[in-house]
């Protein structure tokens, strides 16, 4: 006899275990299915373990040289790569045993094993794991995203020899590669980059766009660039890989063909959602290209099946996952809830950080709002200038001059990370300008740049 | 024949510098009078100059051993004293010319010297600087707050000699003092024993009453304390100070008398408004014990006559002065506006930081609301976890269970100082729980530890 479920959820990513979590919490019974690990890509093998390279990237860059301008020096600073990994295998971990926890408590039961979708009937939704048969009046599909491997000359065998790494296997490096190129210079791109050019890699991004960052406002997106480029590294824009050799990469530039010698390679094109190998043809939803389509419910167009996070293709990031499964949970059990994408902050944990909510002025422009920019120096933050020698960081804030509100708020400078959520709030509650003037901002903080932009 | 001004503002502090440069831009003529230098001592010997101190010293300790935990090891880490004061000095210098240019902008004149009130008659007010007369229609008292020094024997010569220091010398001093000892366990006392814990001085910290960090979450007080003691501090709390001799300080504790060596001792005992001196006696406005008593407009009880910043005695934080000449400047020029202070943030800026807005539990409870508190480990944050080996920070979220409303928040663990305002934003437009759980925060950010609370 195969159990019966309230819900099933397959993937323990961001969108599935706090599926799950949420779930149990409101009464109802649930199965989360993973294959791999609580947690999914985001803990394992993406954000927060990235995250914990990028602190001691940090760190390191203090001590080999940085704290210099501030009056701090030492001598031969060393960075251990193998402690460093080992240590975010820890914070790993550490994170992935709170889920597992989270699960207990909120009593929901996990399968870990590889789930397959048998097919639908009048009971709901059969799933297959381990050799055991689960039924689940509603089902929720949070299989994630993969790293993209085009097909480009070279890369399939570059992949499978560990020349070429995705944000997987980049993670676990315990050598550092004297060369080091980045196909792609989003997000991942940038952020790796950003590891092995504190730590000593000579690294080169090669990006097929004009600019790296991708929908990053276009005037941040080249302060990070310069930033990066004093520091060494080197952006090849407009370029086009061609072909992964053995120790290089051929790519073409201004129509001419260039190599780079790499001792790594890492390939972060692009995600794609993870949509096949587990029966969902079996019950055949819509798709938008190769992504499940969604609701503002989250709902699919099959009664019953739902999707969330990066599966769905709309924004791929971990608390955009956790607000849509949030949704579908409450919407599950009689609370009225919808998504909106409006106010959902990115940021990248580059030194200095970049983030950004809402939208950016060419944006807004193209959307056909009445727009004015209020744009200033991060030097206006008195603590940026105490903590950032030489910054030149910005703070731009994207208003609606029809209503005089907030719709976008773009920084580039350190704690520029953990200052969005406040402007996200901003946009999500509608707040008028006005009312942001009245707030009062703790000084020194270098969240006063977003009430000293208004005031600008 | 002495010029005439729509308003005089005497101080160029926060409050000061502030309501010239928002009556300049309302298209008043407005003059604001400083005797020391612009910025007042927030900006001068105050919270600016101890964030690039604080800042350093963050960074030695990466580079003194903390960095191991992270992978990082480096050998002779140093931090030379001189440099760094010599940076802050920079810092400060940048901070003031932009204040100085914000005036310019503005067309708001400045006088540098020494100001003092000579009356008031049917013109206004006269006031006198630089052997200058000038009447204002208007006037703002800004002279802002100095530090205590009270009658404990030997004190007074102590400070005469240079043994004994206040918030102004002790940001100057070029040489690291082997003992040290604070007099008040305050945000100024716990932020100057935090920058010589980690430079290398021996520190104790001697408070009368039995915890530190004031009227902070006492929870979160007592973490802070444990830090600190782990660091090697020693705090004397329930001691009073009793002689200031020589090369020690003498103190009781449970009625004994005891002595502590010091090489310097920071009195850092409170701050009293500055309301003596300068002429304010011709004026007589109605006094609060030591400070000008005002009302929710900055009005005081003589036409004309107004006070924001520390001398009106209610906060003492520089924010709150900015806002408090905000609402004074708006009023004048027409824009009904009224101070608030339930949503003012504040920040010991310690190693880890503590941030806190709104009521406490213990006020709340007094208050008589019906108060329901949330309270969660830091390490629920992932960047948490990744970036804190070791933290014990939590965050406290206070609702009101009659609205559904957060009332207060207090957090310890590093980026709060920079999390706070959004807390208070939470607080300021009155937001209800549930709709703060619709909001969307960056992961993984510290920021998120908010989210999580509402949802434990």
């Amino acid at each position: 006899m195969e159990k019966v479920y309230d819900l099933i959820v397959l993937g323990g990513g961001p969108a599935g275990y706090l599926a799950g979590e949420r779930a149990g919490h409101a009464g109802l019974k649930s199965l989360v299915i993973e294959k791999r690990a609580l947690g999914g890509v985001c803990l394992n093998e993406g954000c927060v373990p990235s995250k914990a390279l990028l602190n001691s990237a940090k760190i390191f860059d203090y001590c080999n040289g940085h704290g210099e301008a501030y009056g701090v020096t030492a001598q031969n600073a060393k960075i251990d790569q193998k402690k460093v990994i080992a240590r975010k295998n820890k914070v790993v971990a550490t994170l992935v045993g709170g889920i597992g926890m989270q699960m207990s408590k909120n009593k929901v039961d996990v399968e870990m094993g590889f789930g397959e979708i048998l097919g639908k009937d009048e009971n709901g939704f059969k799933l297959k794991v381990n050799d055991k048969e689960f039924v689940g009046k509603k089902l929720l599909i949070a299989t994630g995203s993969e790293a993209v491997l085009p097909p480009i000359p070279g890369l399939k065998e570059a992949y499978e020899r560990g020349f070429g790494l995705t944000n997987r296997e980049v993670l676990d490096l315990e050598e550092i590669p004297k060369d080091f190129v980045v196909i792609g210079g989003g997000v991942i791109g940038l952020e790796m980059a950003s590891y092995f050019n504190s730590v000593g890699s000579k690294v080169t991004v090669i990006e097929m766009l004009d600019h790296i960052a991708g929908n990053t406002d276009a005037e941040i997106g080249k302060i990070l660039q310069k930033n990066y480029e004093k520091k060494g590294v080197t952006f090849k824009l407009s370029c086009k890989v061609t072909k992964i050799g053995d120790d290089y990469v051929e790519y073409e530039e201004n129509g001419k063909l260039n190599k780079v010698h790499a001792d790594k390679v890492l390939f972060s094109i692009g995600r794609r959602p993870v949509t096949k190998g587990f029966g969902l043809e079996k019950l055949c939803p819509e798709m938008d290209r190769a992504a499940i389509k969604t609701d503002d419910h989250g709902r699919t167009n099959i009664s019953g099946l739902y999707a969330a996070g990066d599966v769905n293709g709309v924004l791929m990031l971990a608390h955009t996952a956790y607000r849509e499964s949030e949704v579908i949970i409450n919407n599950l059990s009689g609370k009225k809830d919808i998504m909106r994408y409006n106010a959902i902050p990115s940021v990248i944990y580059t030194n200095p950080e970049v983030a950004s909510v809402g939208y950016t002025e060419a944006d807004a422009k193209k959307a056909g709002f009445n727009v004015e920019v209020k744009k200033v120096s991060m030097m206006f933050s008195g603590r940026y200038v105490a903590e950032n020698e030489g910054g030149d960081g910005i703070c731009k804030v994207v208003l609606d001059k029809d209503t005089n509100r907030v719709i976008g708020v773009q920084m580039i400078g350190n704690y520029s990370s953990e200052i969005i959520y406040g402007a996200a709030m901003m946009i999500e509650t509608e707040l008028k300008v006005d009312d942001i003037k009245e707030l009062v901002f703790p000084h020194p903080s270098v969240s006063e740049i977003i009430r000293e932009a208004l005031f600008s």
